[in-house]
């Protein structure tokens, strides 16, 4: 099968690009002697995280309790559930640990820690927990300073149903870095604050192996990890427009795209229309307050090559509606029936509309299928 | 099984709500006297189908051949698939024409009909073609008095493998009406370009059976069809925050909402977190350039009471962040752990990240299950 074989919009992974991601990365981290801990949110694939790792299972980072499974069953068995767990969804986790899954929890508030801790006394679990520390007020997590950290290290560490297993921060502010000198700022701020908490709980008298911090950018561009004991990131597999405009790669490092076809021609309004839409590419326009705002994806040919004057003006459910950023649309070379590839704003939200990735490498031949997750 | 048994994110439907929604619409189309063929890209479900009309098989549109599948395996013959039609997909469209159903296709193009009829004589099916109008300058279509329209029917007509069977317009520009006004006049002036094509059509020696349009605002608004054979419409079963927003509906009428757990406090920042974020609610912010702006949706208490001073301001990939429009966050009302309900921006978009629908109708207990297909 070749790429122009496949029923449109679907998932294309250009493996070279995609290896090439990950060894970057991978290298990056490994120079910098910490352990790396790939976050498979955005891939939820298990032939992909293998690849994060030589073709080796080793510790991941999942969004949901339904990609834990998904991994463990493949074999996976180190994993970090790095979304604040609550009790009430304590069964699916005590269930993966009952396989064996040395599975990681996370939480910022010593009342839950309490209450995770008397459900694992009442069903003879012992969860191992980690504390969210909030590196940049992006979202969850506590002041890596704060009494609270060493409130709940307590709570955590004399709880009969729970053992304190380390600090976790994400960076997510690095989204928002406008330069590689910010980037590299962001990076020693989230390990700043992470090795300071684990510092904090370390000189209470409790416990903190793991040190655990990451972002694609800030993974990238990270000077120093003295004191992290682990690096996460996620996108870096695929890369994306954001990436690229906010310079953590570069538009031909993307590895992603979805396949469309263009389905109509709206020459008095100079669109092009397809059929990846909405729901094909997703509603992320997370490039939409940038200078590089690139609609809902950059376009390029069936070969990969992109194509610099046209973009993804819009999005409905099922129609991609595609322009030019000056001029007009040479509609001759776009006819009815042409295939092109998009470049999604943000990976993540985009694979996450599809079952399976069909992959090409070097050539329009279909070399593999991997099937992903989706779901909670 | 109650509502607070259901691990979360989930979707849930208020089914006396919805109910309410389809015999809204039904009866009004009824009293203008015209079919009413449902789209079910919003809700992609045989059950919720079956409701729009009283649990008999009728007439249906679909965005997907893959929904025109799942609905013809459940028995549905009569469907318009109502994304410009492109060679390349005719395969699957032949297979469900050869299984007996009366599909549709639309098509804005002369030379894709030559093409259409061309594989139709080639594999001895003759497809039954509608033309697309353009009704309001908003997506795919031709202008009614286009002379490119007579074109387009004399090859559907004229083709060996076309038999040319109506003209169909959705006047998607019905959705940034700002009065009922307005939307009483984008109803007209969408019944007056469908009905103008058809009879250019009819004028010109051509048969035009079905005159297709439809909208939700519009078909909630239509006072007159007068020409028109049937309307569709998609989201009127569950509306959202944006159909609210316009005017189409009553907060209190959205019937579908993302069940979701409160699991992290940020106080220094006025917000909670909860397990609903973007790719559970969606990453449209349709609301995000008007007036009833509420970020990615609004929240309502377990028993679907609207929090009225609350919404959805943020929503990274699992992260829901719920923020206060005036004032500071109760946060003792809400304890870690607390179930929400979130009313979506856009139900077609945030029901596409879920298999499955539960069904609740005046108490807390899930009284049915349904499934939905999503995919391509």
């Amino acid at each position: 099968m070749i790429i122009d074989d496949l029923y449109t919009p679907c998932l294309i992974i250009d493996n070279a690009k995609m290896n090439s991601n990950i060894a970057r990365i991978t290298s990056h981290i490994g120079d910098l002697g910490v352990t790396f801990r790939p976050h498979v949110k955005t891939t939820k694939s298990v032939p992909i995280a293998l690849k994060c790792r030589d073709g080796e299972i080793g510790p991941i980072t999942v969004s949901t309790i339904r990609e834990a499974e998904y991994f463990a069953d493949a074999g996976f068995t180190d994993i970090i559930y790095a979304v604040s767990m609550v009790p009430g969804k304590l069964a699916r986790a005590k269930a993966l640990i009952d396989k064996g899954v040395e599975l990681k929890l996370i939480i910022d508030d010593a009342g839950v820690a309490t209450d995770i801790s008397t459900y694992g006394e009442a069903n003879d679990c012992i969860f191992k927990m980690m504390i969210e520390i909030d590196s940049d007020m992006h979202r969850a997590g506590l002041s890596p300073d704060a009494p609270a950290v060493i409130e709940v290290a307590r709570a955590l560490h004399d709880g009969a149903g729970t053992a304190l297993t380390g600090v976790l921060t994400h960076a997510g502010e690095s989204y928002n870095c406008q330069s590689d000198d910010e980037m590299i700022a962001m990076a020693e701020q989230e390990r700043a604050a992470i090795t300071t908490a684990a510092d904090n709980i370390r000189k209470s008298g409790y416990p903190c192996p793991i040190v655990s911090c990451g972002s694609t950018p800030t993974a990238t561009f990270a000077q120093n990890l003295s004191g992290v004991t682990e690096v996460r990131a996620g996108v870096f597999v695929f890369q994306d427009a954001f990436q690229a405009g906010v310079g953590v790669c570069h538009n031909n490092d993307i590895a992603l795209s979805v396949l469309t076809t263009v389905i109509s021609h709206k020459v008095n309004q100079n669109r092009i229309i397809t059929d990846a839409g909405g729901l094909a590419l997703s509603k992320d326009h997370s490039t939409g307050g940038a200078s590089f705002d690139c609609g809902y994806g950059l376009v390029s040919d069936l070969d990969g090559n992109i194509i610099d004057n046209i973009f993804v003006e819009g999005a409905n459910q099922e129609h991609g509606l595609i322009t030019t950023k000056n001029g007009d649309l040479e509609f001759d070379k776009y006819p009815i029936g042409t295939k092109l590839r998009i470049l999604p704003n943000h990976s993540c939200m985009t694979a996450a509309a599809y079952d399976e990735y069909n992959v090409i490498d070097g050539s329009d031949e279909i070399i593999d299928k991997w099937q992903r997750c989706n779901g909670w």
